[in-house]
């Protein structure tokens, strides 16, 4: 693109005329850090810490077991769930927060299989999340099920009257891509099978209308958009219409009509609570909790603009600064792309190291993908601006070839 | 008994001299209160609110991603998991923590199922923790196993031949009665069964010997007797010599070998990393961490010393005052109980209440059962005192009829 805005001024007024300008005051972000990885882990909102002592020095060092009921512990699994659920087009009281997105996923795609119990196939995108790809292997392995791999190009080819259900990953993880949750939804139906969501990539940053899409169940990530915090719980959202009849795999107290009774015999809960099993994470929903009140009366119309404001000027940079020297693997066109643009480049891992030293943070996917995530909660224009400038001084000046990136550590 | 050491001054005197005694000064306990719910809920060291301030102002507010290496996020499963691992008598590197305690059982049942391919039968306890029997039953609904009652009393003679697995629970909720691990496990191994021992009420005050007793799988709660803090995650130990065939069902990248090479295949990681599903809750974990410092240099016999005195104690000081105006059900026999007293009352709920009123913590079970758990770190023989003196005044002024409690609130 040769009319690229590429001027800093141009993004500092831009970002004092964005509506969410504001909130990015609701966040802790580090000085001298420009930070694109909400996508792998959302930055810490300034009402974490006070909520957590409170929690930690009044709730549990004072009300000591009281506060199961005295603080309502009890009902946070739902209360932060009513929190998420208009962020993805759910009604209160159908979100469910309390286990790891593995274990939640497991659970929800056991209890998705047995909702078609005479089929024997479930459907797999193969550039999904890698952990999605195990999870659904481990339940196939478990139930008796055949996994079936789908043309990432169109997943719908796959569908036949023997599968009960299609996984799919709604933003893929590496590339930024978005799957139309409508159309695939609409035509797993045709089939009579269902459709497991992921939406942790898309969950606060992009939006999601689980009801209008007539979806079947679907399960998120809450520390990525919705900065939850290190390993913060997912969230499981199941339609109304399947709920009662939802068998899930871990039967646990929590997920009984009646936890206090101590019935020996398992009689499952009303509605979503009928997916929890084990006692509430108290610590990480009261994070979660606190956290998610950045979101309060943000509109997803809003957030999807910002977003796209920042991937399409970050794109639109680069093009100008670097034209072939990077690959965008993110679609160009709006409205196939999350709130990420991925980059991919023969040194990639170095490239990220490089501006990580220059305090611009992404992450690197192997095997050759630089990621960059726009929360757009906290991300302007100028930091836009100014990761691209560090991008390019890290190309022309070879920064990604130093030896101390020729190992590469872990990084999530 | 008519010699019981009934005088305050005694149990101060004691206390004094208690090699534990300075151990108290690491938690809080709330001014009035004595704390007898430890078995439910631990007490907050003092340790965890600092740390917790670390993690999340600096770890994650400062360091954000980054933090997964540089503050070793990553292998917090596994150092958590040390810390524990003397308090249950296995090595290091044998125990993991990561998922709740409902979860953790769910796997650890269905990976031991796994080791006993050809047996279709899970032994089950009917006085276990009501969310074991949730579990175990569904583990076998979803395996094609069958479940088996043994007789509480004798749980050896529902073994045979066709016996995969069985599972009990260490101490009991509710009586507080503690079976004969090594006994029981060998009983078990005798017709070539497994045992799965749920360690939820023994772990940080009961000795534990895995090793010595030659057990084979086992899953404890962390935030009873080792106060990690209101739902934090269980621990799981595996016998070294099962974990290189372990095949547990929720299959996720934390427990793949090579987690971010991303690889679509899952391989298991080596040893008893391969329990891990999903991104490990750090906040939680954290908390337990520090939590579990106050463990460090405590030897596993002074801790059941101080307990077994505790117990003893208050059921002396209960024969004493209250006679047979409540059942002490508990075993007498030091040998046969966990850390905990229960006594049965036709209104033990009520009189729960009134003690909770008079600040004296324990809880209600289900239908007619008083709780008092002695966490030896922090319980004291002046607690002890004063909390039957209460009893007593409860019990005389007949305040367990009071209206406001005619209505059972949950507890957990």
């Amino acid at each position: 693109m040769t009319n690229a805005p590429v001027d800093r001024a141009w993004a500092s007024a831009r970002d004092a005329a964005s509506p969410l300008g504001p909130r990015r005051d609701l966040f802790v972000i580090p000085d001298g850090t420009v930070y694109l990885d909400g996508n792998s882990l959302g930055a810490l909102a300034r009402a974490v810490p006070d909520r957590l002592r409170e929690v930690v020095a009044r709730e549990w060092g004072q009300g000591l077991i009281s506060s199961w009921n005295t603080a309502d512990w009890i009902n946070l699994p739902r209360r932060v769930g009513d929190k998420i659920a208009p962020l993805v087009g759910a009604a209160a009281g159908d979100v469910h927060v309390s286990d790891s997105t593995t274990v939640t996923l497991f659970k929800t795609l056991v209890a998705a299989c047995r909702l078609r119990p005479d089929r024997d196939v479930i459907v797999l995108e193969p550039t999904t999340f890698p952990t999605d790809a195990y999870v659904t292997e481990g339940v196939a392995g478990t139930l008796g099920k055949t996994v079936r791999w789908c043309d990432p190009a169109d997943p719908a080819s796959a569908l036949a009257e023997d599968v009960a259900v299609l996984a799919l990953t709604h933003v893929d993880f590496r590339t930024g891509a978005m799957f139309d949750m409508a159309a695939l939804t609409a035509a797993a139906h045709d089939v009579g099978a269902l459709v497991c969501w992921d939406l942790c990539h898309s969950t606060g940053a992009v939006p999601v209308d689980l009801t209008g899409a007539d979806a079947d169940l679907a399960v998120g990530c809450t520390y990525k958009y919705l900065n939850g915090g290190p390993g913060s719980p997912a969230f499981v959202w199941v339609a109304p219409r399947h709920q009662g009849s939802l068998e899930q795999p871990i039967t646990g107290w929590m997920g009984h009509a009646r936890p206090f009774d101590m019935d020996l015999a398992y009689a499952p809960a009303d509605g979503i609570a009928r997916m929890a099993s084990g006692t509430p994470p108290v610590l990480a929903l009261s994070a979660l909790d606190a956290a998610l009140d950045a979101f309060d009366g943000v509109e997803a119309d809003l957030l999807r603009e910002a977003s796209l404001s920042l991937t399409g000027y970050f794109i639109d940079l680069v093009d100008a600064r670097l034209g072939d020297r990077v690959e965008v693997v993110t679609p160009r066109d709006p409205a196939l792309r999350g709130s990420q643009v991925s980059l991919r480049h023969p040194e990639a891992y170095g490239v990220v190291q490089a501006l990580i030293a220059r305090g611009v943070v992404g992450d690197f996917r192997t095997p050759d993908v630089a990621r960059f995530g726009f929360a757009p909660l906290y991300v302007t224009h100028t930091d836009v601006y100014d990761a691209v400038e560090h991008l390019v001084a890290v190309l022309d000046g070879e920064e990604y070839a130093r030896p101390e990136y020729a190992t590469r550590n872990a990084v999530t």
